[in-house]
C-alpha cells in the first residue's frame, strides 16, 4: 500500500471515530472547542484566564495533547477544572480515538464545554477531526503578520481566530489590518478576536462568543 | 501495510537520498545547517541579519521549506543570497528527496554555507535527515520557557540551541537558567545562545560558530 493511500485510510478511520464522539457530545449537550496553534502561543494560559470566568455557570472540562510532559494539565487542575493529559508519544497531533480514550469517567460526563488543546503545531492537527463542534487558531502577535497566508489550512477552517499577546504589540512589528484581511480572505465568516490573557484583554467577548455557541444556553 | 510499517519505509528511503546528500554536500566542501523551530520564531529573521555578515567571505545559499507562499525566499533573495523556496504542498517537514530535487544549477554548486530553514514545525521535521552536518533549534523568548522538555526530540538532537528575540526579554515571563537547565539535561554538549536579529545581539558569536565549523576553513 502507497504511503498516501495508507494517510488516506487513516483519515477514514479518524473520521468514523470523529462521528462517534459527535454523537455522544451531542447526547450530552457538550460544546466541544478544538485549541489549534504553534507551540507557545498561548493556548494554556487563554484557558488559565478563560476557566474562572466560565466556570461559575458552566461545567468544564480540558484535554491537553502533548509530545512529552504533564506540565500543561497541571497548570489547569490548578484552577480547579477537570483537566487530562493526552501524550502521544512523538506524534503532531491529537486523533479521534487518542481522545474517546481519555473521555472516560464521571468527571468528564456531560459536560457544557469541552476543550480540546492539541498539540502545538499550526499544520498537521488541522487534518483530524476530534468530533469538536469548532476548531479555534491562535495567533501570538509576535509571531509575524505572515502567518495565516502561510499557514492557509487551519486559518481556512477556524471558525474563531484569537490574536493572543496583544500586550505586546507595542514591542513588535505586527500589522493587524493585515492579519485580518488575510483570515477574511481564508474564511469570510470567521471571526477575529483581540486578546490578552495577561491584561484580560478581549477575553470578556471570547467567553461571550463561547455562550452564544453553547447547544443548551446558559 | 500497517502505518507504522509505511512510516518505517519512509524514513530509510529518506535516509538513503541524506546519504546521497551528504556525500555530495562533503565533496563539495558545504557546511550544512538546518534550521528547525516553530511557525515565527525569528528562522527568516535571522538568515536576513546574518548573512550579510557571512556572505563577505563566504558563499552563502538557503533553501526554504513552507506549506504555502514565496514570501520567505523573497525576504532573503533582496539581501543577493541565492534562495529557493521548497513548497511542500501541505507536507509538515522537508525530506532530503525535495531537497535533492532543489538544489540544480550553479547558484548551488560549491556553496561553503548552505542553510534550509524547515517548515515552522517543532515535532516532525526533526524526525528528517537532509544531510545536514548539524541541526539547529530557534526558540523565540515569547515562546515560555517550558518548550525543550514539551518537544524534547529537536532539543536534544540540535547541536545549537539559539535562543531569539532577546529583545523582549524584558516584556515577558522568561526563564533563562531553566531553560538552559532543559537543554543540557537533553543534549550536554549543545551551545545555547542569546540572539536577537533586532538588535544583533550574539549573532557575532553565532557567525563564528559557523565558521568554526565549516569544512575549508576560510
Amino acid at each position: 500500500m502507497k504511503e498516501v493511500d495508507v494517510r488516506r485510510k487513516v483519515l477514514a478511520a479518524n473520521e468514523e471515530a470523529a462521528a462517534r464522539l459527535r454523537r455522544r457530545f451531542g447526547a450530552d449537550g457538550t460544546l466541544v472547542v478544538n485549541l489549534i496553534s504553534s507551540p507557545g502561543s498561548g493556548k494554556t494560559s487563554l484557558l488559565e484566564a478563560s476557566a474562572p470566568r466560565l466556570r461559575r455557570r458552566l461545567r468544564v472540562g480540558v484535554l491537553v495533547g502533548d509530545v512529552a510532559t504533564e506540565r500543561d494539565a497541571e497548570r489547569l487542575r490548578r484552577l480547579e477544572v477537570p483537566a487530562r493529559q493526552i501524550l502521544t508519544g512523538g506524534a503532531c497531533h491529537l486523533d479521534a480515538r487518542l481522545v474517546a480514550r481519555h473521555l472516560a469517567g464521571d468527571e468528564f460526563a456531560k459536560l457544557d464545554l469541552l476543550f480540546i488543546e492539541n498539540v502545538g503545531n499550526l499544520i498537521c492537527p488541522t487534518s483530524y477531526d476530534l468530533g469538536e463542534d469548532c476548531k479555534v487558531a491562535l495567533l501570538s502577535v509576535t509571531e509575524g503578520d505572515d502567518k495565516p497566508f502561510k499557514y492557509p489550512g487551519i486559518f481556512a477552517r477556524a471558525s474563531v481566530t484569537l490574536l493572543t499577546k496583544m500586550d505586546l504589540l507595542p514591542h513588535v512589528d505586527f500589522d493587524l489590518a493585515a492579519v485580518r484581511d488575510q483570515v477574511a480572505c481564508l474564511n469570510p465568516d470567521a471571526h477575529v478576536l483581540e486578546t490578552s490573557a495577561k491584561s484580560g484583554a478581549g477575553l470578556d467577548r471570547w467567553c461571550a462568543l463561547l455562550r452564544e455557541r453553547l447547544p443548551v444556553p446558559v
